[in-house]
């Protein structure tokens, strides 16, 4: 973007704007974490509460905030006891490039032991660009197209 | 990626993760905002500040922070009496395919009245799609490559 002549416009509202919004959905402390998990499998409350190590009311709330907004369901997997589980809409799957365009980053700037996942391609196994963008192959890749595996930073460190 | 076979490694560190790592940089509320603003052109405190319209200590620590983490470099601009500016470095303007990941987001999910902001191939005119490539003429843009314009969105909520 133009460093040099674009300053915000004058009557600019600083919250009209997509990327505020988006804030206004996701940016709460957690959330973005909690649709991580979500990306990678995560389905059950208490699975996500592990993983996480975030206060049961905290996670409670963010769950809550995002089937209200329409980025999870909350479905019922089981009768007795009632037991539920949460899955990724597809405005919530929409979110993709955002947690990749987050992993990206974090992989070339606080990866000191190198990625500690690898997103490949599911179909030919190469690696995703940051434009995600299959670079064996070429093929512009979805989500669903995607395989998670340990990457060389995850032993490193854990 | 995989949302029946990769539920998260069973000795997975939960921050050993690009992602949780990157938002350990930039996950703090306004710093993304602070960050938009700095893309838009403001370098300034007091411009930062009338823009966010966040508390002055806030804002001053966050500066702060991402000048620490070398995402933002300060630059004496005067100096009698000092002052000092805010500007990109490379590591910071690495950040602009997330933000234009949840501008595209809040684009298609949260902008009733269409994009308060549309960006532009500089060169040609064409819109960004999603993948920072040029509608119209193909190109792989990068941020230098963008021009911002007020969207339809602007107007009608402002």
């Amino acid at each position: 973007m133009c460093h040099h002549r674009c300053v915000l416009h004058r009557t600019y509202d600083s919250q009209n704007c997509s990327i505020a919004r988006t804030l206004e959905i996701v940016g709460e402390r957690w959330t973005l974490l909690v649709l991580r998990d979500c990306f990678l499998g995560v389905r059950r409350f208490d699975d996500f509460q592990r993983d996480l190590g975030v206060a049961r009311n905290v996670l409670a709330d963010r769950l809550a905030r995002l089937v209200d907004e329409g980025l999870l369901e909350k479905r019922r997997y089981q009768e007795r006891p009632e037991r539920f589980e949460y899955r990724l809409t597809d405005k919530g799957r929409d979110l993709w490039p955002i947690l990749h365009a987050m992993a990206s980053w974090g992989d070339e700037h606080a990866a000191p032991h190198g990625p500690p996942r690898l997103f490949l391609h599911r179909d030919c196994g190469g690696r995703i660009s940051e434009r995600r963008v299959c670079e064996r192959c070429g093929a512009e890749l979805e989500v669903r197209d995607v395989e998670v595996r340990d990457g060389p930073g995850l032993e490193a460190v854990a």
